[in-house]
């Protein structure tokens, strides 16, 4: 008898063989609001066999391609440095292996640990950013190391114009001043992102989504819902867009599953996640 | 003092005068993933009491029109054959008075029931199919009458060419690859719909209508939520011109009241049902 | 050290500096379905934190305008003209000081209260109405101040021709006759609003927001959901237009915080009446 | 075909032959706190479902005895002295009949109009009274009528020495007072219970119980949960004890599904229910 | 990097070392009332990674046993026969390795599938049942292998006198009468356990624990909470007791996590099993 | 118009006038399960009102004493040592005007804030520390400052001997070793509390209260259920016994509203505190 092996649905071919590699970074100490997106990755594995493997948007399944699920982080709370070394080295692990990370937040902060790593490998590296905040603070209650920070953490280390913000619709002035001087953003949806993709056309992308640029009727299961969002159809479009790019890495975070019993969140980060796979895996 | 009656709001016409003919089909057991489709009939005759009887789309009003709840059958769980023997009894005592049945489910297997009753009385049964999943398994886990299989089991009764599927968007490589052999499918939406209507004019049609057709964020009271379905109005608009066929019975299932607190599924839920009875009344 | 002040998000001048002037009417006696909206002033004044008081879509920041948030009044259950009588006084005083009241109910029968002050000031008072439903009932089960019947208590004291109705989508056949005799009714939309805008220039306007005209996808914290809603998206831009008018009191009401479990119902009525106090400070 | 019939499990004799006739008071609109009792007396017609008929405390069975449930009535919400005469007509046409009512809340005030006609038919009425709170306000933000005075109404009623009161945990100092000096409490428990029920030998007695006098660890299904209560078992001995009396009428109130999705209050109030039913059948 | 392996908390040695070995039977078709214990397995592994693997009590850690969990199985919903053939196929995988089964339901008919094949190889086997329901029908609704009948079910595999019940509180007349006269039966609680756990030193038994035999107030994650149950400390004591009997196999079943959103039912699942883990483990 | 005061009820006095002070320390970012106890304060002050200022317990009244309510400190999430600091500097502010503080958790890391202060005042203090956890780790995944050790941190200033734990039911083994050397630990309960504070008369006595020491039938929101607790009533019984004692510093921490939607977890919290600031008020 076998050991129970839990993997999100369809990534269990063997490690030496993958092209992606998952794993969870479940933290999320810094959030302000309504933690609970340390449940996120756990939730997804479980409720992944709700969903199928096969796409009926792009004719392709899971079982034909290679995800290796090395499972989740056992990271420090109340530690925020700490957490985020964890995070560099597992990444760092995998890219030195020529594979691409996949992580699962977790709240947003966990970004900055990957994108340590994933700079470091890729020094012209640029970042696409899906959100509903600009998360571009400079400090929030005197704490740099914050969820509502990562995005100028992650300039401090790739610099101006190389950070493009979609779907933002909250923040404080100042985030929104920061942004016109340092960003390119683009408030409340997706236009313009198809001039982007091919500006960058070639360039080493890193993609990070947080769930929260979905509209909260479709996406409730999050620590802080904010109305006025995109929907699924619209940011599965985005997506496709996304994926014209060389992605060498991106997230998928700020799924809180406690928040929406109804459980159609975290079947659509499912959903969302076996379509992002489908799509950027070449 | 007379006892207590609980019908449908509206629904309490005498059994003789009535053109349509209620019943609720209390059944889950070969649901795979979140069972609770059980609860829908007695939630729905709580709730409807949250409603209207009057429609403003249509200015037409239940209390003009003959409909009669006959309640809920007592099937037997766990025995799957047994539950579609009572279900197609009830049906066929129905037809044989003249009227028109109108189901409750349950789970989506409870349709084979009422099909195998309808499909005697009209050989030439035409099928029209609103869902997320396409139920064309030849088996689940080696159950042939499951919720999964639905439509495929209908499939051996009415033959090729006699079911028409909308809004499709989960199933497997098999079972899309057999609606390109055996069914005519509209993925995503209803686009064609009104060609097909047109097409089956005079033909005898059932009618099933899986409520997961809908989209999550406005129907989440189901056991397994899709992303990217369609819209309330856009139903609304769908069923309308179903309406302009030869119905000679239909269904309503998989809302699973538990998994939505909001109550909100469940009311759309009874909307929709007297936006329907309003629409199939002749 | 200061006691504990609690106010919504940025709504903490002193009462002198005060354009507008907030108060909770924590009142659901009458609701006939589900009741739960006495609790929103106190839910939206918790969660307001979780917002932010800048606004990216208007360029304007609470921390600019002088907004007075004077609490809850302390109101009799079971004793709906007492209430009444309470909300009225409340309401005179601020008119009485020159400032704009907005009331946060509580459910729909508040208005009264307001409108019963209001129109005392504005004896040529017009209503803009926002709703699912059209609230026209000459009485419920033999109560005529009730939630059912508020419009048609409102016209009780402005007439005819003064009151208009928009996103209307329920109520019983002589609610909507009544409405072609008497009020300016839009079904299930805002189509014409612009017209009317143009058309009461000048006019002092009361505005009351029934939460539930949205869509309970976007917005399931309320009593009576009733698919078929309004956007969010639809309700800004209306707000928008609604703000070219003369406003002299507003009101948001029938929030039900505890139907929605995933809390986005609140942080929605949060963030739009933060654009709502930014659009109609002038 | 039949019409659809919904009782509480069991209570389906003829009127004729009914001893006991239950009946609902789905009115909480003088709640001060959480309302939601309205939908008790549905919620546990339904669940009863879930019990069995048979008693294994006393072995005897529901289908031995003959209750009729006469269903809901439709009360006016915000109009408490219309509930109430509702209320006190239905009590009194049973009464006439010579059976016994039993009537389910709603918010503790249904009891008043109860005990308005149990107290006309019998002048030396006597009540038993179990609850967490006193409820001996004279008046509760200057209403009268409220669930919070109804043991003092109740009290103009039937004069000094005839009300009973056990379990008593929660209510200002001036309530503890009155009940020193007019009527008979136990607080916290049922100590002296016995005692009583000897001195009341032969008397009628009016038996009214607030379900919130179990702990809400045993009943958290009611909007004003008081720690510290009395348990399942304690309250089934007691109410064994009370069923020595000459019982005339009695009520089950304070069931608020809505607070307890687990569904366990339910289940115990409709188990207590039947077990009261089966003590109190002569 | 490993594949990620997801076992209960401290059960994760090698198979071959293993004493005892877990296995999940998630099936709940034959649910009468609500169902749900298809995840409690799942559950119960993500949620004990909340307890310690240490117990004070026993002052003893599952880091020093060897227990080995061999996961889920997948059971084809619908078709008892089958699941109950999939159970008694793993449940003797195990016995023919000379280790102890442990099976994690599900609903109480899979119990059935573990007792044919421990049975099988101890002919003279007797049975421990701990439940609030008695599960001694014939059958249910016309089907002899549903969970309200499985200990009758039990009894005609090892006859009279072998079973022993303790703590039922519920059940139809017919089955206390069965109960008499085939089985030993301890109504409400453990009273005279001791006197049977002497009674049966040497004997092989299976043990099958109901969790429903606890009270809500304790246990409310369960499909049919029955008022009057045990307590977690009696329980304790009780399961101690039999940890004195030869026990050959066991399960523990009937935890529905989605009805106590708490998380506690399923906190104290997890508790329960790592003390019977440790008191069994020889 | 007065701005919009909130305090715990009856907690309204001035300042100077004060002899305990309450405050909230809405901290959580180091729980290693399920975080939302920083929710706790900002729900125990709404909830309050649903309680009365008066009683029966005591025969005493929150009217009559007088504490003040200085509402919640605002400490960076992802920063303990910044969050430490800002408690330990609200506490001694309290101690050098003379006043007793009494804070409101968070989870259980702020106690070591606190008591940095008051053993600063008061160098011979002494601890009592009711909880279901030991609390007693060295570090917590490599962090020292984790709620898991908070004890552990507090017995670095107090040293040994000095503090008393009651109630322990969960831990890992080195903790209950750790116990054994440096602590006085009761398991399980209360049994010689009575004893230990006849020995410490006189003593200044900082108490502790992890509420998860309740058990979790009567205290289901936390983060850590954990069964086997305490009943209210003892727990009633043990703080009687405590205010027997010289308390110079006291806190409530660990609820977690957001798991008990019932709402009787803050109900009960906030009866508990009542009962506590009247029996302390000296």
């Amino acid at each position: 008898m076998e050991k129970n092996v839990h993997t999100f649905i369809g990534c269990d071919c063997e490690y030496d063989e993958a092209k992606i590699v998952l794993f969870g970074a479940p933290y999320d100490s810094t959030t302000s609001f309504r933690p609970g997106t340390r449940f996120a990755s756990s939730a997804m594995r479980n409720e992944s066999f709700g969903i199928e493997t096969y796409s009926p948007y792009q004719d392709k399944d899971l079982l034909d391609v290679n995800v290796f699920d090395s499972g989740d982080l056992e990271l420090p709370f109340g530690n925020p440095e700490g957490a985020l070394r964890d995070i560099q080295s597992r990444t760092s692990e995998i890219l030195d292996d020529g594979k691409v990370p996949c992580m699962i937040g977790g709240e947003h902060l966990v970004t900055l640990g990957a994108v340590r790593a994933v700079a470091e490998k890729y020094p012209d590296l640029h970042i696409v950013h899906f959100d509903a905040h600009a998360d571009l603070r400079d400090d929030y209650l005197g704490v740099k190391e914050s969820h509502a920070c990562v995005l100028h953490r992650c300039w401090d280390i790739v610099g101006n114009g190389k950070i493009y913000q979609f779907g933002i619709r909250s923040g404080d002035r100042d985030e929104f001043k920061f942004a016109k001087e340092h960003t390119f953003m683009e408030k409340f949806g997706f236009f313009r992102l198809d001039s982007i993709v091919k500006k960058l056309q070639g360039k080493p992308v890193y993609f990070t989504l947080d769930l929260d640029v979905l509209d909260p009727s479709e996406f409730p299961g999050t620590g802080t819902p904010e109305a006025g969002g995109v929907t699924f159809k619209e940011l599965m479009f985005a997506v496709e867009e996304v994926a014209k790019l060389n992605i060498v890495g991106f997230d998928v975070n700020e799924l809180s599953p406690v928040y929406d019993q109804t459980g159609r969140s975290t079947a659509l980060a499912c959903k969302l996640l076996r379509e992002i796979l489908l799509y950027f895996y070449k």
